[in-house]
């Protein structure tokens, strides 16, 4: 592969082609492993110490100790950053992942002479197709569709700690297969409350006020205690409750946000459209409060993406 | 590595230290893969059949396609055992481990300028080392040991399809590390009926009856199926109901079937002795029956192993 | 009848007595409808706008389009009103029942060569008996009690979409008639949470403050709405919360609401006095607030109708 | 309207066009009443008696006192039938629906100077459009659907008593209709089982024999009663159990039941081939035997009128 | 009290009258203990060792060590009833109860100078009063009523184990207080099915076959085995299954069991008649042949008893 | 017994060892009764009256009138705490438990030819034994462990009524037995949120809030609430909130409150240090404003009572 990327395994720097984990590894077992998806805005890394927080309570919960301190992780995501860097375009951002798994497993000791002990990989990837997919999104806003699948309680795999162990995740997203590219799955949970997207959190807006559900059935998203800090910043209310599908059929506004994406504006629920079904004055207000402070208009770089991608209304 | 063993991965059979997986892969993602563990008795597969079946099952239920039939994975499988076979000692069996995987994620696509497709990867490991481990314990019983993590209810993640989202299994295991080297999790589900251990099966012996959980919150396991068949041949009397604790705890005998180690008994529940903690004679007379339709007594077999690795008796 | 009042039906004004529906109709197949329940003060509908965007919340929850935008429907009902008012006393007020359902069933299409369609049907009636029957309860409190029919949760079927499928309310009811005419059920959810009542929603008051369900299993009242008004605007401090039995045990005050009754104290729960078994100061202070804001004293209307009607004691 | 039927309403016959009820009816208020759908074969009542004696059990949970006895409804059925069968094409069979609902409410009273008491209606319409459009798909089967509704559990409202408070059922329906014509509802309970279609039993066959859902969250149907017969006759084997998605994806077929239809196969589930994803065996056998007992071909009869109406292959 | 009557608490037998145990006795701490209840039929215990057996399954799953051995607990248990042997009339007989719990709680060691250890109370009382209140209701059944009160789930405490948390039973009992004199309260559980009453079993009797509740959510009775055992010999079919309300609204006969009264017929459920509201025949059976197998008529007894007593037929 | 202490006993002061009730008492048949537990600080009742109420209301929740007034009860208690306080040395304090039980069970009137009544028992201790055993855990905290034992919904057995109907208080205990001398439980409600101790509330800090569990499904505890006054008193927030095991794993300091030992840091969950492994400055805050209240140093007089008993640092 021609990329030039290199990414990050135990220590060494690695063509990305090269980042490879062996069968035995223990993540392949029990999806025994954590991690975290962050993202750069200007090359700069956004929030890298909230992400490592999380990723070490992540590894506290399961009891994987990798072996570094947060600042030596941090440190050597900057210095990934930096040996990566000459391969994004100066308007081009990018998201890395860690992953950290217990290692090989116990059964294969024999075959690692060398010693048992955790995985760490990370490697970067650049934003620019999948932004350019979505380009046209921010625009007309998405499809949220509440699948059969539901979310896992957090009594039995906790969403707080961001995991591998995600199947009911995969089966949501083949069910919004057969509603379209536009769909975006927000799951329900047992007691058929709103909880979150595949990777993505999800909010309301009703009578100019932020509804997020109640963090418990969650991820605790970096990019979601963003926006309550926009909307602090802008003077917008929000309030954390218990959310239903009736509040979203009746809500004025509804939107996703992620790591990559930022914030997408959902304006349909189970296609039928949300408020007038357009995109709203209140995703606007938090979208343009957050372009400002951090100084990169997410939306346009999306549009710049898919024009230089050649990306068509379809997003295909 | 100087074991000669070598594993098969998407068309290739390579050392078993290069079969290794990029980072990319879906499977590192959402966990978004099946598997498949078998064994063999006296060098040949047992019921390498119903492991297939069970493996298209899942992968028809995560709509994953392989790419082979069922009877082409056969195949590659007997072949991966012949090409394996000087490897193992003549006493000596092994099991091996079918993944498969949706294959990198659409994300990476540019790069794998080859194409997207299933992962397959097959690997086999011999049984010495874990029968070792386990060799006393066909002796004196395990402690059947609740812990706080509670089974994923089917209709989150269905356990029926045998699949890496384990988080919760490794969240039992570690508790189990605080009870002691025996301790083998039996997990409730939300219930509070009896379920699975972390890959195994349970089962109970009440006034000469054997009882099983239904099959519901659990694997559908090969050898579960198999103690079936030993009971109906013995002419031993077995019902599938809803188990609970009290049932343990007023029970005659109990013990778990995995692939790996076929029955193992358990004398103790929750540190508590079972009927009067000894080994039964349900547990004998299934296990002998085993033992003469298959040609391999077991539980020799995992004591000649502890002789050769100089396995202790606390299995360390 | 010689009631002269008229009713609308699918656009047209015809005598009560003639206001009826086919047995094809979708509202008598699954309940497939829809509906509203307004009452006037002094002759003028109450919160009409607001009862009208809840019906037009629930048909777009059930998909029926009506024909007829919110604005239209709302001077239809003006209309029936003004056609109607002569047929009121002075002092007499009415409520007003919306029906709308998805019309003919589509099975029976060839009985319809006019075409299948929505089936809007409006009527009023006087309060008179209504009120003439509860009048005495305005000083008594009535008996909140608990039946054992529980409230179906919103997840299976959602209380905020006014629906004639209320069978649970009826089969509640009937447990009432076994407590005596003063009984009125409060209805437990599953979690063992109050809910509302049969068509009437639930409060409690405890040190001064209001206390009022969570608006998720239950119906979000426009009366329950006018309530938190009330006590905005007299500095009563009120919350949303889940309450339970015990709650209500050791409560000062209760009361139910409703669109016809307005505010109706309650002063035992399950037979036992609630607080001093009297009417309270804040249900008084509230009641009032109301009285003065709608220039209509509701008790002492309620006790005009029942001299009217020759009502005793026992309110039959 | 010419079809020159007539309707039984409350000890009249009277042309189908004027049976009519008034929107002052407790079943326009909350659901208040229950009712049977019976069919004929050959212009013979099918089953009659058994479809009156449930009518008799749902009266008697939500006491509704019809004023007949049961004998003497049946000769009221008979004699309804008996007035229409000139309708009929010789070939041509109906269904007739029994409504019982307990009458105008109280707070009407005054408006029903006669009294109030029980609402009883009892129509009948040719089988004959909807055979037709389902012709087809006695051949290809349906595509059984999981929805995101779930069931409303027994315990709320129980579906042992077929009553109108079945919003849940339309809502079904609704999802039912994004997912194209030969879409067939099939809801899962809390626990994530199998229950019924919104007006329909579920089947599965797997490895020879018949498995039903347990007559728990279910309505206990009569043709479901007519298949476990048919089963017994011919000696195939059926378990009732608690059966999950898992055991339709795996099973060999699959089938509904309805009064109308008799048994419908389901090739599909949630889109994908249940078994080889042709009609099976199992089927074909029961309907057989049914069709012999019966001495009526329900499934040609479909055909006949499918082409007398000249319905093309997709059932529109 | 010149009843002559002795107890035995913690190895003496002293006059019942002083059989008093400390208040700082752990069950009154945390209801921390477990008893039995048997009686005797013609003055010999009946079934005295499964009672016994019962009794160390319950001390075995609290941890609770007695000091004595099962055989030795019956011994003493046969010496205390023939000590008091000659205080029972002829025709009189006796239930007696076992309590065992952990002892004074080791918070109050220093007021025990001697140690602290396990206390045992087992006294005796005559069945005369109990029987005589009950005697009328032998032939005209009593109403088995469903009260608000839901059963523990067994997986919070467990049924099986027979101890003295039962605080939900008493609540249980103030609401029949409320149905009147005859109401037997039948307890649902967090799913709806029936469990047990507040000391009894309860059976169902449809179509000639006895259904019983699955052994889950209940004690499993001594006297419920009897009845089972007695079906087995008279040739009666019967069914452990998850049953519903509408399974008793709709069933033939319906009776509870204790170990006093042995087997008390219900004929309203709910205050509505089950089947015609009479004893039924295979409660007559099953009656008879118990009657038989043990030589004593449990319903004569009764009424001797009321006529020595002087009981009307209000039971008061 | 030597200790010169009284008891009160319906209307008697007796010697404390002669403070016992009947076997046949109905608070050994069902848990029938309630009770409180309070404590003196300097030898006066602290919140005596709040702890009143709480008996009160618990009495009219299961219904037990104990025939005495409130204010009459507070007064006997007094005289009882006077009767007894030259038994205490000056710097000893003591708790007393009120006992009121529906007295000896209907079935046993006979017994009790002076008629039946509720029985009311009132005890003291001194707190130095139980003071001492915890003293080192002041500083050092305990171990916040949740074992398997779920708490009871308080829709089954509400904990807000203090009974002693707790059995699972004690298997929760039963299981600390084996996590070590410093494992305190901390109890599960069936969502999985944290509820409290098995006779204490929990509480948690994090970024300097406190957050308490939602008075739900724990015992709204007096000295939870003095905990809550200390906080507004010292400028510290906090929040009733639905706490999950996450929220405890990633906290900063966590406590335990009961009557006795007033508040204590828990330093570790399930093993784990909780923050930096130290009681947290959050704690010392409000411990110290308690003390300064109140004017006693609850921990030195722990260590008081440790040194006068030589109690060493394992607390044994």
């Amino acid at each position: 592969m021609a990329s030039g990327r290199v990414a990050y395994l135990n220590g060494d720097f690695v063509p990305e082609t090269e980042a490879k984990i062996t069968l035995f590894d223990s993540q392949n077992h029990v999806g025994d492993m954590v991690h975290e998806n962050t993202r750069t805005y200007g090359h700069r890394p956004f929030k890298l110490r909230e992400h490592m927080e999380r990723l070490y309570n992540s590894m506290a919960v399961v009891e994987i100790d990798c072996g570094l301190t947060l600042e030596q992780l941090e440190e050597v995501t900057l210095d990934l950053l930096n040996r990566n860097e000459h391969t994004l375009a100066p308007e081009e951002d990018c998201f890395f992942i860690h992953d950290v798994s217990r290692g090989p497993h116990e059964y294969y000791a024999e075959a690692f002479p060398e010693g048992l002990g955790p995985t760490i990989g990370i490697y970067l990837w650049p934003l620019t197709s999948i932004l350019a997919k979505r380009a046209k999104e921010y625009d007309s806003g998405v499809n949220a569709v509440i699948p059969r699948q539901r979310h896992v309680p957090a009594r039995f795999i906790d969403p707080k700690v961001k995991s591998r162990s995600r199947l009911h995740y995969q089966m949501a997203e083949l069910e919004m297969k057969r509603w379209g590219p536009d769909a975006w799955a927000i799951l329900l949970d047992e007691d058929g409350f709103l909880t979150e997207g595949t990777a993505s959190n999800f909010f309301l807006v009703k009578d100019g006020t932020v509804l997020l559900p109640e963090p418990r059935n969650i991820l605790r998203g970096v990019t979601r205690q963003t926006v309550i800090e926009m909307a602090e910043k802008t003077g917008i209310a929000f309030v954390e409750k218990n959310l239903e599908p009736y509040d979203a059929m009746t809500a004025d506004e509804a939107f996703f946000t992620t790591t990559s994406i930022f914030m997408m504006p959902a304006t349909r629920f189970n296609d039928r459209p949300i408020g007038d079904g357009e995109v709203g004055p209140i995703y606007r207000r938090l979208a343009n409060a957050f372009i400002e402070s951090i100084g990169v208009d997410f939306i346009e770089q999306a549009r710049v993406c898919a024009e230089r991608l050649g990306v068509n209304e379809k997003g295909a």
